[in-house]
């Protein structure tokens, strides 16, 4: 990296973080007594439209109707499961775009239960439109620049 | 089967396989029409289970009152998604195990409708007991060589 | 079986009964080692549609796109749990409409585990098309006849 | 406040009552853009463990621990649908207890939107330990006095 682009690194602003609050509940355990590790991804899920809400973007009901964006589909999503919790503890999820590609885009996750880190999180997504051909089927479009811009 | 072919499979005998069937219900979809995808997760779970299920392990509840082991919880785990599907659509899960290390192994999982990969996946997982130290927390043990035997 | 018995029965005819198969998932029980309740609400809200499909209803997918109707949305559900069950446990899900009204019906379900009952359970529905006046609400619809013929 | 108001307050103590707030996610929601209904039985838990909580109730897991109770299972539950609701929507569910017997408790939620009622619930419910005769099956045992007291 060259000075120029060190000096920008260091003007360009800390990406938006966004932090979700949740206490588990009961039956979000299982018989192990530990949270059902399928619903960190529903949480992450959750963490992502809260991110995009944060930065000012509409619902995707809203995005449909007025630009045919159905969402933000995942091509890969990934975790590591490094401590559990279980019922009654209160985590927070931080949340941040880690990389924007011209059809993708990398979120990254972090759940904690106060200084403990309890998973890590990566989400490989698209933006989408219903195809065309097929209204069963979905479709990639290029990340929308406006919706990216409000994001950094 | 030629001779060669014989041979071959003696030499690398052919892991277990399992293969879960499953239609997918109005509720295991999202607003966007397709499966939820953080629900290909809790089925590979589940294609998990019945994959030790098949190959002759008690249930965890047993284990644990046998000999302490609660399951086999996750490291990490990790999906590609490359074709989405729909409620009333008929999937079925193929299930291996891909790799054996001392403390852990890896599930390997593969969606599909008809001949289409819907999403592949895979899981790290341990065998583990409950911490004695923390009836609240878990605890790694070494794979069980009875059970590894079992399913190879 | 006496004559009066077949005159009654001839006299009432037997209403389309649905039987869904089920082998109850890790993922679907709670701490207390036993399916988390609203489970059933699901399982039974699949048991529905699938009787819908046995009686030769297309997708709410195609009915929607044909004549506006989105599905059978509830007004009240309620189930009575009577014996618990946890994972590894086969259940079946027996469905019929128990009553038709002129914008409602009732459709009643019982799990079983064997001889054991474990959970019966009445949904009162509609039938539904979007609100015209607000995309985001629905609007209950008279019972489509053919459907109720399909059903009977 | 007017004296006669006051003297029916005095007569009719307000029970203790729990306010949940919750944001609505999309996977919370089904292909019709609506909650699924069953996730409303999941947050009705959810708030009826929170009442305990909130009236000083230590976790399930402390209460089998120090005295074999391992939670507040369900006899019946019954939810009435009056008004959908969609992801991104703010919605609080207010918990009380209805009525105390000897063996069960009614549990009574409402889930608003603002000042819409979306959904009103009744849970019947019993305090429960694990069965000694079969530890898969659990058993009713009369309602702990104290719990009650610092719940009224």
């Amino acid at each position: 990296m060259n000075k120029a682009a060190a000096t920008q690194e260091a003007a360009t602003p800390a990406a938006h973080r966004h932090i979700q609050h949740y206490r588990i509940a009961f039956s979000d355990c299982d018989p192990a007594q530990i949270v059902f590790f399928a619903n960190y991804f529903k949480w992450f899920d959750t963490a992502s439209r809260e991110f995009f809400t944060a930065c000012g973007i509409p619902s995707w009901r809203d995005t449909e109707r007025e630009r045919g964006i159905i969402g933000t589909p995942l091509l890969d999503a990934q975790a590591k499961f490094l401590s559990s919790a279980t019922y009654g503890e209160d985590i927070e999820i931080e949340t941040f775009v880690e990389r924007w590609s011209n059809r993708s885009f990398v979120m990254h996750h972090v759940a904690r239960r106060g200084d403990t880190v309890l998973v890590e999180g990566r989400e490989v997504r698209i933006f989408a439109i219903r195809d065309p051909d097929d209204a069963k089927r979905i479709k990639a479009i290029p990340i929308p620049e406006d919706i990216k811009a409000a994001c950094c």
